[in-house]
């Protein structure tokens, strides 16, 4: 998406260790006027598949995720990230490794917003590794719904996580796919 | 506002220990068409303010923010929990005690994203005690911006934190105001 391509280029900024920071219109500040064209392509990428909820997880998806389900006409439902080790009986979980923070977290989502009837759109701001999405696919087979596939806004393809995912047999649809990037050389997309 | 309250009155659940739970349509599974109604009551009660960016808090803050900021034109900035020790020089930030986990977290704001250039409306899902929005206008005061007022989903008027906020002189807008509620009465509102 040539809009989202240019506004990572324009106002990104690379850090070392792969790090893309991008949150003066994504992740911090969101700029929602572009939230709402991410939100119109990645319906017309999804059109006609039936999506009726879409799935994400907190903190930093959450705003993308609700702008978009304006035109899926559907609800969202973020996964949250517990910090209790005693998890309710009525909750599909999974485990997150984060490279980030390097260490594993439990994601739990209310089994009474997930089941069999629902054709489930995941929808994250970053695709690096891959970790989150996995866990999101564990609840979505867990609670027997449908997998549409995964929106994503950036995707730093250089990482392994999409072409892991999309491997397997799994629809990924990043708006933005980073083939390298550099302090130096800046940002080449895919 | 009666499409809330009437929502409220069909799917909260009241819990012990003034527990309202919202989460099939609020706070974890997220109705936007609701959103939506509840956005542009925002925008009717705050018009002609000059509002030019709304402040919010992770997480369940963030995508009503996202869908109301739509109708203000502004972007959304939301405080980060923050979990490190270590909180870096280009940030605001300010301490919130938390009743439900009876701790005190920091909440930070990056300084590039709010200064005195800024009318900023505070946006929060639920105001209790309201100690998060105090973190938040504490944030708003370090940076010189303005700050417009409170827009509140749902407001425990049976607690003290949006009278005294009130008092104070900070306008607070609150959707929805619960006089009192128990799981044997129901829900009674202002």
């Amino acid at each position: 998406m040539k809009l989202l391509e240019e506004r990572i280029r324009r106002d990104g900024i690379v850090r070392d260790g792969d790090v893309l920071k991008v949150d003066s219109f994504l992740n911090h500040q969101m700029d929602v006027a572009l939230f709402n064209e991410m939100g119109r392509e990645f319906e017309r990428l999804f059109h006609g598949c039936g999506v009726n909820k879409i799935l994400t997880i907190e903190a930093s998806g959450i705003g993308v995720a609700c702008v978009t389900a304006q035109y899926f006409g559907c609800p969202v439902v973020f996964a949250k990230k517990s910090k209790t080790k005693n998890l309710a009986p009525d909750v599909w979980t999974s485990k997150v490794y984060s490279f980030t923070h390097d260490r594993v977290y439990d994601i739990i989502v209310s089994r009474a917003f997930l089941g069999p009837e629902d054709r489930v759109l995941l929808l994250d701001d970053f695709l690096a590794n891959g970790e989150a999405l996995k866990g999101l696919i564990d609840i979505v087979d867990q609670s027997g719904a449908a997998l549409v596939g995964a929106a994503i806004c950036v995707e730093k393809a250089f990482q392994p996580g999409g072409d892991k995912l999309r491997s397997e047999g799994i629809r990924v649809e990043s708006l933005a796919r980073i083939k390298s990037m550099s302090a130096e050389n800046g940002i080449e997309f895919c």
